[in-house]
C-alpha cells in the first residue's frame, strides 16, 4: 500500500487548509469530505441524502437520526453511507499516496496501509473567529457553531470506530494550529512523511 | 517568564529521554521527577512520606490513599505534597528556560509561563519491551506494569487537574515515540522551540 497521511481535525482548526497545503507542497492529492461525497453521490446515493446523512450535516441531529433510524435489523441509512464511504476511501488510498481529510479515515486504514495520523485542534476561540473570517457569519452564534460541530464529530467518530475522537494515542502527532500556526504544523507534517 | 518545555508521558514511552536529549541539545536544565520529589524532600518532607504519595508509587494504591487519607477539611498528605511539589515547579520555571518532565507542569504553568507542552505517547507493547530494556525484568508482566502506571497518572491527573490526561487539547503537540522514533521526537519538539 502507498504513504498516506490522513488529518483529523476540529472544526475551524485549519486542518482542511494545512491538509490540502502538504498535499500541495509533496505533490501529491488532497481528498477532502466534500470531496468524498461527491464520490458516494457518483457511486449512486442522492447528493440530499448525503447531504443529511454526513457528519457535515449542519441543522440536522445526526446522532438522534443514526440512533432512531434503524430498522429490524439495527441498521441505519447512516451506516449504508459510511460503508460506501470506507470503501471509497480504501480504494483512494491504493491508488496511490495522498492526503485524506476526515471521515475516520485514520481509523479506516490503520494496519491496512502505511499511513501518518495527524490530528489538528485548537482553542474553540481561535477557531470561532477563524471560521467566521473563512466560512463568512452565520445566525448562530461562532462559538456556538465550533461547539455543535465539535460535538457532532466526537458523536460520529465514538459511534463508528467505538474510540475517542481527540484521544492523542489514536494519531501519530497532534498539534496545535492556533499555538503553532498553519505553516508550522505544514512543515512538521511536511518533515516527518 | 521564561521559555519552557513541559513533557507529560506514558510510562516506558521514551518522554523522560526525550526531555533529557532535547534539553541538552538546547543547552538548556533538565527536570524530572526523580529531581523534584528530591527538592520536595529538602524542603523538609521525609524521603519516605515523598516516596510513598509521589504518583511513581510501585506498590501503593495512591488514587486509594489520596481518597481516603482526608481530614476533616478534606485534605490529605498528598495534597501536601502536591502543592510543595506546585510551588517547586513554579520556581524552577522562574529560573530560566527548562524543560520539566511530568508532575502536571503543563497544567500548573498554564497562562503563568511561556510554555511549549508536549505529550508522548505510544503503543503499550512497544513500552512493555522498552522498560524491560531500559528498567529490567520484574514479578510483575510487563504489559501489566504499563498498564497499571498508566492507570495511576491518569488518575492522578484528572484528581489535580480535572481534566483528561492525554487528551490532545491539553497539549500544543503530542507525539507516538514508539512510530516515530525517539530521535524524530527530540528532532521536533528543538524545532518548536
Amino acid at each position: 500500500m502507498n504513504r498516506i497521511i490522513t488529518i483529523s481535525r476540529e472544526f475551524g482548526s485549519g486542518g482542511r487548509t494545512i491538509g490540502k497545503k502538504v498535499a500541495e507542497q509533496l505533490g501529491i492529492p488532497c481528498y477532502d469530505e466534500e470531496l468524498i461525497n461527491r464520490l458516494a453521490e457518483a457511486s449512486g446515493m442522492s447528493e440530499d441524502f448525503v447531504k443529511e446523512n454526513s457528519e457535515y450535516t449542519v441543522s440536522g441531529n445526526w446522532f438522534a437520526n443514526a440512533l432512531a433510524g434503524r430498522n429490524m435489523y439495527g441498521h441505519s441509512p447512516q451506516d449504508d453511507l459510511w460503508r460506501i464511504q470506507s470503501k471509497i476511501i480504501y480504494e483512494l488510498a491504493e491508488k496511490g499516496p495522498c492526503v485524506i481529510v476526515g471521515r475516520c479515515a485514520d481509523y479506516l486504514l490503520r494496519g491496512k496501509a502505511d499511513c501518518l495520523t495527524v490530528f489538528i485542534h485548537a482553542d474553540p476561540k481561535f477557531r470561532a473567529k477563524r471560521i467566521v473570517e473563512v466560512y463568512g457569519e452565520r445566525e448562530e452564534a461562532p462559538l456556538k457553531r465550533v461547539k455543535d460541530k465539535d460535538k457532532r464529530r466526537k458523536a460520529y467518530y465514538q459511534f463508528y470506530t467505538d474510540s475517542t475522537w481527540g484521544d492523542a494515542e489514536n494519531y501519530h502527532i497532534a498539534l496545535d494550529s492556533g499555538v503553532l500556526g498553519i505553516d508550522t504544523c505544514v512543515d512538521l507534517i511536511k518533515r516527518l512523511y
